[in-house]
């Protein structure tokens, strides 16, 4: 029978599904963790759903998303820092140990200006993370999203960073589908383990007939990511943590959700 | 009055007109050069089109485009080096003294894979370009045509690679639309230019609600890119050759060409 006890699904990628209904199908499954988005939350009490999930014998991986620390005026970027504590006060209501950083770039900004914002934001909201014990996972995205949802646009930017940063709470979140492309990839994931900074890993899929920059992704093995290679470059980094399928698929947000799950486990046996 | 001196329009840009149109309505706008896309030669003997623009006191910037010299079979990938062959006798019958370069990615082989066979390729091909005196500018494109249509993905993967092919008659074409994202764009710029490695250099804009990821880019100024700033640093790095808008957008496509032209002229005027 395939191991599944890596596997975690993000909210995000049964988004028909209430977290009331991923959970339990989750579970049954045989999935054994989830990463809580935050608008699956919404208008719920979080420790209720923390009790919801433990229940079902799965764990919390992460929550996403916080970041988005850019702003042109003081006053948003401030904003932000507030927004990024209340995120906080959400990973420990729902039992999340790590909140996944989405950092946010402004257009209008240069790059460098963006990176020093996103450094001001982290550090601002290092001392609750540490109190709260929640390690803080930077996720570089695909640099088709450099414009207005994240500077950090490769994993060596990411490394750079948290040198920066310089704390064992603020880590690196690596994400296929922003990654794969990278000649650099194997080299900052290796740098990232020898740091001890490897917090987190998602998977999916590249299509090349992607239709839609954002909502357009593939389930492994819809696509061209060597997605077993990269995972091996994970492991011999020292990674050993959940492996989290995050899919944005409009496609496959239309079908029927349970055949969508056994679709997962399937690609996840076979691609991951 | 605008300095037009170094403004240079692909023929890709104004689609909708044969390169007999546009030859004449560049011309008396002031454009001073003109880059040729292969696929405007079709059906025509290259030496009249020659003829023709110089009569129009235009000068050839470039011939687009050579590359995609990667493939999973042996004899693809000399087929592609005689397509490549061909695109030179192009250069050189319509008077191109640079053949700019989009290398090419083949799904299911490594970034690593597609880079050694990029390298073949621009090899395969030295001996005839440095006959004819034809230069070769590898021209990086943004991340996400890394899975079909270009491995060389970035400005530093550009510059090893002439590194590795270290030959004068091989350097960078530099597209703002495709590197502006990069926190060491300018560095590498100016790593190209000590080499005497700056051949070439497009404009365009990235727009943060871009429908399409292939022909839905920006007139200067609609997007995001800091051109001038761009454009500083290819200056200070040594660069004065032509500055050639490159767009390609079904939007512009549909409006009328000699409005679209005149637009391209004030935007180059206010924006690069």
């Amino acid at each position: 029978m395939a191991d599944l006890s890596r596997l975690c699904i993000h909210t995000i990628t049964t988004r028909p599904w209430s977290i009331e209904l991923a959970v339990p199908y989750f579970a049954d499954a045989g999935v054994r963790g989830i990463s809580v988005w935050r608008d699956a939350l919404e208008g719920r009490n979080a420790d209720t759903m923390r009790h919801l999930i433990e229940r079902a014998g799965l764990s919390v991986t992460s929550l996403a998303r916080g970041g988005f620390f850019t702003a042109a005026s003081a006053a948003d970027r401030l904003h932000a820092i507030e927004e990024n504590r209340r995120a906080l006060e959400e990973c420990e209501a729902v039992g999340a140990p790590l909140l996944v950083l989405v950092c946010g770039a402004t257009p209008g900004q240069t790059v460098a200006d963006n990176v020093d914002q996103i450094q001001e934001g982290i550090e601002a909201i290092l001392e609750p993370a540490e109190s709260a014990g929640i390690r803080l996972g930077i996720e570089p995205l695909h640099p088709m999203y450099a414009d207005t949802r994240s500077a950090i646009a490769t994993v060596k930017m990411a490394n750079d960073l948290c040198d920066r940063i310089d704390s064992s709470m603020v880590g690196v979140t690596i994400d296929v589908f922003h990654c794969w492309w990278d000649p650099d990839l194997q080299a900052e994931i290796t740098r990232a383990g020898a740091a001890g900074r490897l917090f987190s890993y998602h998977v999916c899929d590249w299509k090349t007939d992607m239709s839609d920059m954002l909502n357009d992704r593939g389930l492994m093995g819809e696509g061209i990511i060597d997605i077993r290679r990269i995972t091996s470059w994970m492991d011999d980094a020292g990674f050993d943590g959940a492996i989290e399928v995050e899919i944005f698929s409009t496609r496959w947000w239309a079908e029927d959700q349970v055949s969508f799950l056994n679709e997962i486990i399937d690609s996840y046996t076979r691609c991951v």
